[in-house]
């Protein structure tokens, strides 16, 4: 149990999608948690029930401020750094947001779990590592990729100096590279970016690119059983493993689950490219044979976690 | 011929070893070239035959500062991109330096090729983005490899964010990676260390490591021409490309060949360590294929490359 691992832990990215729901788990089973989120995509709403937990603190903070983040971190058994721009699409539009709020934010972490001699330090990477992949489903140690997306090449750059840091200071790292995730909580991408084209005009639904790209989703409940699982079970000193679903979906499929659960049959118009927008890839469908020997496998289906996805968003308004 | 792609170039890190060796290439060549260098480590006097041609003007300007790059870069056909902390050995003595040296400045100078429109990006790599490699000698497309150094992991951020940047702003990449690169005007590096150690007490030398660390070294008139080889040839997108010999020697041959070269026959005293220091790689054998199916083959020899380092030495003690 991760009880046994852990007493004392910090989530970065504590009010968003994957890092609320990861503090809602680690509290549930005895951990104490320091919460840390500049509330900038993230919702307060998310960390609710932490909130009202005792072995629950929140810290809102800026990851990009001057603050030096040594004191919070001492004494703590590991750092779960899950804040990140997470959005893909628009990263042309904003050359240097991917480095300032992913590499640069990481390395600020990364110093700060060095200082305060934190030994285990967890993160949250991106099947967009691996570019247009050559080998599908992509493994682990699929073929040196070369990055399409400044997204991508950021998440990279994390990647690199926490096995680096992991080599050169005696820390133990666990990345992962997930597929989108998906799941109660869920607030960008396509799925809610459908979902309030629909809530806005239920008749019409416009999608960028063909609706042939290929998509792997996991649910965020199986990601962080996922996460739990390995590092409970895998040792190494640096420990990559991708998290995902066998097979995928295309654009198409998920737009069609959406409205069915919805309850609409719009006038869908398709776009013409293979690609949404420029570094949308239009394969991410990960190998995941090494976090299934750990003895993990997922319970949703890709459908089941859109169509749940769509059910939470039915019955929570609030976040649109 | 390499001036038929490029009439006016900026090479940063423009008075050391490569780039002052690069800058003295293109102006043979009939190129106009802009040199940057904050003469850190670069040296002044490297540039001396440079400075006296009027096709080439130099700009003392340290990368890090607050400058804008923009108004120097346009009008440029490429950027040659070869400053860069180039010491692997003390990274994890400073943690931030390879980010912000290499990483920062990469974008910096990026952001500065792009909004001047520049179209050709040309990067010093190293093979040291390889890690620990599972296949030796190290194809381009190796298993996606981990970072063992902060050295590599800031230069594979680098070459992931020029990827993306050739991508997202139709700029045209080629990205180097070196095995260690020796001749005239090397300063730096075990050859150098060696050298000075011997010329300080021509008795005794103290290598760091068992000797049989493996090391592969390209001299730096071969690494120009295989430059030059892939701009006029490999036309892709981003053009990623080993640049090395075949074979490899081990430190121990490197120090007699020294000590042959030097006359001298000191005591030596090896370490134990596989590693002369941590993230040191006990094999760099790049695979160069890819470089030698573009027409270019190395001249010297690792053997012929450390003797006429070591000769350089000989005949210009200033250095030191």
């Amino acid at each position: 149990m991760i009880d046994k691992i852990l007493s004392r832990a910090v989530v970065t990215g504590a009010a968003g999608f994957i890092g609320s729901t990861l503090v809602d788990f680690l509290l549930s089973k005895g951990v104490e948690v320091l919460g840390i989120d500049n509330l900038s995509t993230g919702r307060i709403a998310f960390l609710n029930d932490a909130l009202n937990n005792p072995k629950f603190n929140f810290l809102e903070e800026d990851l990009n401020s001057s603050l030096d983040l040594t004191i919070a971190f001492t004494g703590m058994d590991a750092v779960f750094h899950f804040a990140a721009n997470a959005d893909v699409r628009f990263g042309p539009d904003h050359p240097s947001r991917d480095l300032e709020q992913n590499t640069l934010v990481t390395h600020k972490v990364l110093e700060a779990a060095r200082k305060a001699k934190v030994k285990k330090f967890i993160f949250s990477s991106t099947g967009s590592v691996y570019g247009e992949a050559q080998v599908v489903p992509t493994p682990e140690d699929a073929p040196f990729p070369v990055q399409t997306s400044l997204y991508g090449a950021s998440k990279l750059a994390c990647e690199g100096m926490i096995a680096a840091y992991a080599e050169s200071f005696g820390m133990q790292a666990w990345i992962f590279r997930f597929v989108s995730i998906l799941g109660p909580r869920y607030t960008h991408g396509h799925v809610y970016d459908f979902y309030k084209q629909l809530k806005d005009h239920p008749d019409h639904l416009t999608v960028l690119g063909n609706g042939h790209q290929k998509k792997s989703y996991l649910h965020v409940s199986d990601c962080i059983a996922a996460i739990s699982q390995a590092l409970e079970n895998s040792h190494d000193k640096v420990n990559i493993l991708n998290l995902g679903v066998d097979g995928y979906c295309e654009v198409k499929n998920s737009v069609g689950w959406i409205t069915t659960e919805m309850g609409l049959s719009p006038e869908i118009v398709f776009g013409t490219e293979i690609r949404g927008w420029i570094g949308d890839n239009p394969l991410i469908h990960l190998d995941t044979k090494k976090i299934r020997a750990l003895g993990w496998t997922p319970r949703y289906s890709i459908e089941e976690a859109v169509r749940d996805t769509v059910s939470f968003m039915k019955s929570n308004q609030w976040i649109f």
